[in-house]
């Protein structure tokens, strides 16, 4: 058996610990929102990876993987029309597979922060917006040999700019223009909304942190690299790290070990460590994760009460907020050769480019989102009716009840 | 390392995957059926999975896979007796465990259908000669060197006919005889009984895609084969339209987002591309994928509202229609050299085949079951007392509730 | 492609599945609790993952595999200084991988049996001392170069003992001492408290069943030997058994079959193999499950009614007495050339290595774990006030509900 064969068995079996992601997100979704929209949520994660993957097939791997012009965008096989065997070093088709995982994912973490009051067919056409056109845009940019990583030398290892920061700031655009739900900021106070099912919630958390297991390690797309075991461990040590900070930090500012926001605390770690995982050291990894626990906390409290943007999961601080955070650590954590950051003494150089790279990543996902949303807005609407909305989306837009005679 | 070592480990791995479907089943017949019912339905999964297991090892893989006698049956292996160290091409341990944990779900398809009215010692007793006999006796004419396979040259890849519509046919058998659930065609109206938890149910539904993707890539054998990935890439497209189809004519058909028929039609796509996710197109699987998901929705409504079979979990229509459906689809759209569809100009030959396969392994399948349940119905019974089926079986067979404190 | 590379590629993978398994405990100990203790349960179980993932990496490891002193401790390597490229024939970075998640694992069986009713800070102290002392200093001995393993000869695959036996006698030392939960032996009655989620519960062990296909195959560290596969197998078998031997004597002792010793007799099955995985034939481990599922039912009637220790989970029966009876059942059952058990000719000898090594181990982990809790007792205090374990550890330690609007 030669090398190629065991980096393609690998792919493969990291994708589809990626697939199991989508019960994740399913779970912490539905966990952290209310009974009366549970069918809804779910409804909608089914949606995404079903649109997602048939988008990425006819048209987003073309314009994120084909053939480049002028380092903006990919210009062929749409459909795999021409399709080669092999792709960096693996089967062409096990390299789809991968890619055509992830992409679904950047759509699924808007649905959890316009969670509980946006229309069903609104959610479906943004995600073909995003899954035609966002997520393959920008990732051809990072990583379809785009400009960012040719000419910025911007560095993202597993997507924590591609897939969720750009994530977070579409998600941010989604949950400002659709407004909170109704009774969230009532006469200036803050009304806190808890899940209904913790245990689901944290079930999905877990099974997100296995799947992640694919997300990173797989995205060496090769066993036999250092980086594949290396990357395994920072994002066990980075969840771990960003769970102790959570818990801790949420202690003290709320005086009791608040469940909502250590869960989202491993989802913090795992997010941050996601664009550096392999080619920041465990120790970095403990730090970032750290750091990334603890911002988010601050983050969700900042957008929750500042901005008043209502985002029932907390999609907007874990994945926006985490992403880029992350991606900027590389600029300083980073320990690659020829690229080190600025604590290794690689300078300010890499932290540039980072910086510029994210900016430009999330200008554009928040802008193309933003249009997206507001032309929504402005014809077939972006928020159900107020009674709708009371009443729950499950009864009113699906016909049923998640929990048929518990409830 | 050699390819038998590489082969080897995929195949595990890919069992592993597919053991954790057992999960997926019992999550998604849990949630499908009332509260009052779902320890019994737990009870009835780890039954299928023990039992099963057990008689595999005992006698099913020595019927299954023994010297065949006169292209029907298997005759010796029986406790892995005098087992080989290798057998197509990889570990003989592997093969027998990936094909032991295939065994047990052909069972578990049946008790979904008969759910929430089946004795819970009748259902252990078909369990038994399902995976000694009927599951084995099929799977030899199709897989074990028997006379479907070798004499008529019937194709069924990862077992779209062997499992799922063998599975579903039993299933039917079951359902029938059984009789519909107490209040369910009651006056000439026909009642829905809506299941109790619709989030266990997709979590459910998407466990089993997990493992589908070693249930089918797994089923090559042979990780240097390109229809390993292919049968990847396959399951992932079909599965996707077949949610999609199903989301839209339910849509349309009944003027909401059915949940129950959306969650089907992801699983309706799986089985439609078992038996050929090998040699169907990618764009063969995004069509297989669309029919399934809605054949089943007529399917679903043909079983419970013309035929009057009460499948509360709608496995007659997903495994067994679609399980049939995808194996005669083979005879449509395979690609497979020396043995193309009718559409890539193979003529009626292979559909003539697949027919004829497909045919024999269901009427097979059909009488044995019917012949156990009738037995079964004329002794020690199937359908508990009406009073046992008001109350639930979880507090007449099991003295708990699921979920104590909380209904 | 080499070996070290192939290895290297099983191990990571049977990491990640035995990730999992901490979603598995969650839901076990979840589902088998009362509603209002169920975010506390969730707590605890990422505290012990997070916890006990930066105590190994900075402490743990160092201590259980570093250099060797007189037998009884290791003393180098914390936070993995030093560390080679490659150890027992796998990259370095996936053998801590590997060991990293297990460490985790023994402090989990110990929150499971001190459940509804222990003190949240005096928790994860407990969860510092396991994983920075009891599991690396006993674990060294067994497996890291100390006396039990060099000296007696004592034998211990995948830690029937290491894992099991150690976290049930710490489950043991901490239920023993925190007292039973309030109305649970009042007045001479001994009162069930039944668990509020039994589907939940079922897929808890589900998912452990999953990823005990990585624990104990994964713990040959080597795909190319055929006790992987032969481990996976009696993996499989011994659950079922045990599963099988469970629901038959629940349902003759007790009159029906009973859910949750059912499915903890899956767990026991899977405990009770862990230790000869690799070494006792496929009938020695349905006779090991049937045993095992079957002893569990008795240790589980003689805690609770005759010692009156309360575990809500069964957790000191499940793997501490059947990790125990399977570490033994070596001795009896063993096939290893040079090392057979009793009944395989092996004489005595190794029977008694193995009653040698058990008791140690056994003793040394009680003794700590008891100090450790006795401490506790003292200072901190081990037991929530009364009027907090009646109003539910959720709203008194985390001022939540589980199920907002459900229960």
């Amino acid at each position: 058996m030669d090398t190629m064969i065991a980096n393609s068995m690998w792919v493969l079996i990291a994708s589809i610990l990626v697939f199991l992601m989508h019960a994740g997100f399913a779970m912490v979704e539905v966990g952290f929102t209310r009974a009366k929209n549970a069918v809804n949520i779910i409804m909608k994660n089914f949606v995404t990876i079903s649109v997602g993957v048939l988008c990425f097939f006819f048209v987003g791997y073309g314009f994120m993987y084909g053939s480049d012009i002028g380092g903006f965008i990919g210009s062929d096989m749409f459909m795999l029309l021409n399709k080669p065997i092999e792709i960096n070093g693996i089967s062409f088709d096990i390299f789809f597979f991968f890619q055509a995982i992830f992409a679904a994912t950047c759509a699924t973490i808007v649905s959890g922060a316009m969670a509980e009051r946006t229309k069903f067919g609104s959610y479906i056409i943004f995600c073909f917006v995003a899954t035609l056109l966002i997520y393959p845009l920008i990732g051809h940019w990072i990583w379809g040999g785009g400009f960012l990583a040719e000419r910025i030398g911007f560095m993202d290892f597993a997507g924590g700019t591609a897939v969720h920061a750009v994530g977070g700031v579409c998600a941010l655009a989604g949950a400002w223009l659709v407004g909170p739900r109704s009774g969230k900021y009532k006469n200036g106070v803050i009304k806190p909304i808890p899940g209904h099912n913790i245990p689901l919630g944290a079930l999905g958390v877990l099974i997100l942190w296995f799947g992640w297991f694919g997300f990173n390690p797989g995205s060496t797309l090769d066993i036999t690299s250092p980086q594949t075991a290396h990357a395994a461990i920072t994002t066990l040590l980075s969840g771990a790290a960003a769970t102790c900070g959570a818990l801790v930090i949420s202690s003290i500012k709320y005086g009791k070990v608040d469940a909502g926001l250590t869960l989202n605390g491993a989802l913090a770690g795992l997010v941050g460590i996601t664009a550096g995982a392999n080619i920041i050291s465990f120790v970095g990894s403990i730090i970032v994760g750290l750091i990334s626990g603890i911002l988010m906390i601050y983050s969700v409290e900042f957008i929750d009460q500042r901005l008043k943007i209502d985002d029932p999961v907390g999609a907007i601080s874990v994945h926006g907020v985490c992403g880029v955070f992350g991606t900027l650590a590389i600029g300083l954590l980073s320990t690659a050769e020829g690229a080190k950051g600025l604590f290794y003494g690689g300078g300010l150089s890499l932290l540039g480019s980072q910086a510029i790279g994210v900016l430009i990543s999330c200008m554009a996902a928040f802008m193309l989102a933003f249009t997206t949303f507001i032309i929504l807005k402005n014809t077939v609407g972006l928020k159900v009716e107020s009674h709708e909305e009371m009443n729950g989306l499950d009864a009113m837009e699906h016909g049923v009840s998640a929990y048929m005679d518990m409830v």
